[in-house]
């Protein structure tokens, strides 16, 4: 075990885009769990867009990450030593245990996981919130149904490549809005997307979805926001749903953007566009578990990761995933399992 | 009866707020009615926001009127000479007759007024097209349920008064927003929202929304759009609903508006927004024409008329009612019953 506990903790509240100076490195003492704790070694942490909110001081959904706090995060983690009844030493296990090698817990929303069953880093990605994340935004808040035309944003992210992949499945036309030819060819040749395009080689986004989504759009999974967005709502057809996940184009912006109104196409349209939290679904994510483990031994969802090596390269594994860098899951690899 | 027929012909597609010369007054025979035909003799005109949407180029949820075409509009009418089964000389019926004076039909999509019921004129607003909007808006589009709290734009308007008076019948706290002291006192004082403001005479929407809805707002039924609805974005609850009605702020721009991109804070709150059109309800007006009226004799349902004489004044009843002159809902009267 390593003699210390490194913990990135948030320095300064970024002004924009994050900077290296928004985040410290600390070393304290490994933590010694007391009657009813156990101690908790990271081995991976999950880096997601999410955590960018986290670091502004306005109250959202959750509390912001005080100045000096531990910077949070999901990490798939091993119990070393349990007072804790139900979590043996060496059981392996997920929860929200933050950007650093040791936590301890009470047990309370840790989740164990079975390495039998996948990568046990998968129970941050497809078995974990961003696959619940992906199939109920799909299936429940976009309402897809077999024969509709699905079009995701950031679908070679973690998210999107699991929403295009969920949709073939129950028989949609899925299309994808990436950045990048790299991104574009994995999400049609190895995601089995239907089409896709890349944003950032397109001077006319609104022709690309005309081209790509010849009967308009009945599905819009959004993770981007801003011009991309805007483009999609004018192919939506009536009775469109729109998915809002994130809008990862304007977490990072100083001030904020205007852009034009959206919602008079929401009336000729009647259509809905819906924002949402993958804990909404909280108790129903043993059916979204359950059913996403099956696509998954059957080889019917696939999914790549981005590896970073090494807490101590955290703050840029997070950095690049909010630029893009990544394809599919950015996950950092804390210590051997 | 008149020796010809009035007719208000679209001139020319307005460029921003419409004017006179957009209309032009034609006099043609009055039509004869042939086998299965009825002749009408339209009495009531009603004058509604869509009517802005009729007069572009670009087709909508329904087709757009034609240059050199009669103006779009529904109407009370008594039946004059009829071929039509079910439909006697005398009879009052309602239908999409028109600006102008007589029209034939051969009885689809006509709906025979009971006169013993409510003024006839009536079947133009409560029990009619914008009270089927604001019943059907509100419970089924808003999901207002008791103890909420329902914010209505355009709260004077014809749809946004019934608005508030049904939230407030279901057990809503209703607060309205609307242009004027006058509109701002009539929906408190008369028609008994709990609160309101001028927006008028405001410079920070969202601090009167913070003090009249201090438990936030769970409902939001949207006449207006532009910076009203930015302000009203900022109050949402979570799980919050938006009701799209109508944007008439944004009916007459020459160019399309910017604004603040708002589909973030949709995330945050888990909120839905939602546009729709009276017409999906269809299959379920009889239900809502039957609790609409059990409340209107039961004297729970106040409701206002702006009466215009004449139909060759319908077109500044028209562009009155665009531009707010008008408090509850704005008609035309044709001739006498």
């Amino acid at each position: 075990m390593a003699a210390v506990n490194r913990q990135w903790l948030l320095a300064s509240r970024p002004v924009g885009f994050p900077k290296m100076s928004d985040f410290r490195l600390a070393e304290t003492p490994v933590p010694a769990p007391g009657p009813g704790q156990m101690r908790v070694r990271n081995l991976w942490l999950s880096v997601d867009p999410y955590m960018r909110g986290r670091m502004n001081e306005a109250r959202s959904y959750a509390r912001p990450v005080p100045i000096g706090g531990v910077m949070e995060g999901g990490t798939v983690a091993r119990v070393e030593v349990s007072n804790v009844k139900g979590f043996a030493p060496g059981a392996i296990v997920e929860s929200r245990f933050g950007w650093q090698d040791y936590a301890l817990s009470d047990g309370r929303g840790v989740r164990i996981v079975d390495p039998q069953l996948a990568p046990i880093q998968t129970a941050l990605y497809v078995l974990g919130m961003p696959g619940m994340t992906a199939y109920f935004g799909l299936l429940d808040i976009g309402g897809a149904k077999s024969g509709e035309t699905v079009l995701v944003s950031g679908a070679a992210g973690a998210v999107g490549a699991l929403v295009g992949q969920i949709a073939k499945i129950i028989g949609c036309r899925a299309v994808g809005i990436a950045g990048g030819a790299a991104k574009v060819r994995h999400v049609v040749e190895d995601l089995g997307f239907d089409g896709a395009f890349d944003y950032k080689a397109s001077s006319d986004y609104g022709a690309e979805i005309a081209r790509l989504c010849p009967q308009g759009v009945d599905v819009y999974f959004d993770n981007v926001g801003g011009a991309i967005t805007d483009a999609a709502f004018a192919h939506l057809n009536v009775r469109a749903r729109v998915a809002v996940c994130g809008q990862i184009s304007q977490y990072n912006v100083e001030a904020p953007e205007r852009g034009p109104r959206l919602l008079g196409q929401l009336v000729v349209k009647q259509a809905r566009v819906e924002g949402f939290l993958v804990f909404q679904f909280q108790e129903r994510y043993a059916e979204g578990m359950a059913r996403m483990a099956g696509w998954l031994k059957a080889g019917r969802l696939k999914y790549r990761e981005t590896v970073t090596e090494g807490l101590e390269n955290a703050p840029q594994a997070f950095m690049g995933m909010l630029k893009g860098l990544n394809t599919g899951k950015q996950l950092v690899k804390i210590a051997d399992a």
